[in-house]
């Protein structure tokens, strides 16, 4: 009983944060890997990672994997995103939490990128 | 003739700025239907937008793909990426300066994002 959160930043363009709820939408469709797969955001907009986890863990998730939406290794990935989580482990130490790596972390993004700019040519 | 820049956001952490100039490396390695490579930064880091452009347009580039390093549709990718890049244009105007999609645009992302939450498990 495996659930994946993705974790996106947040923004105040609700439109930006509707690009992450449509995401997870099609990762529904395109995995069977997890029992459920939500997302949450770590700033702003909602529901926070608090929330999300918390909610996943009522409807009977006894594995989450968190998945930081994110390029960079910066703050929020090394720092912000372990310390909430960290957080509802302390509070539901028999649930098993694990954080994944952030997407920028995939060699394949390169490729990703080079392929969108020889488009553009 | 035809130059790439991939374009991030910038950050106070030179570490994140670092992660882009290594991409970059990357990139170079990956491909050579680009007579040239760099980077930039929308803010906070360097180069700028501006400096990078024109430094290629200087070393004899003739098009440019600009390749907005994003994940997010948001404000910057819609607005401030091509007010910077118009100004060059408008300035150069026989360079033919072209803005590839975003990142984030890509189908395959989700995939990526995916393959990272299943090594998780």
């Amino acid at each position: 009983m495996t659930h994946l959160l993705v974790v996106a930043h947040g923004s105040r363009r609700e439109d930006s944060n509707l690009e992450i709820r449509e995401l997870t939408k099609q990762l529904r469709l395109m995995t069977n890997c997890f029992a459920a797969i939500d997302c949450a955001f770590l700033e702003i907009a909602e529901p926070s990672i608090a929330q999300a986890l918390t909610q996943q863990i009522t409807l009977g998730a006894r594995q989450i994997v968190v998945m930081p939406y994110f390029l960079s290794a910066g703050r929020h990935v090394s720092i912000d995103i372990p310390e909430q989580v960290q957080r509802i482990r302390d509070t539901h130490p028999q649930i098993d939490i694990r954080i994944a790596n952030h997407l920028g972390a995939a060699e394949t993004i390169g490729e990703i990128a080079i392929e969108l700019a020889i488009l553009a040519i």
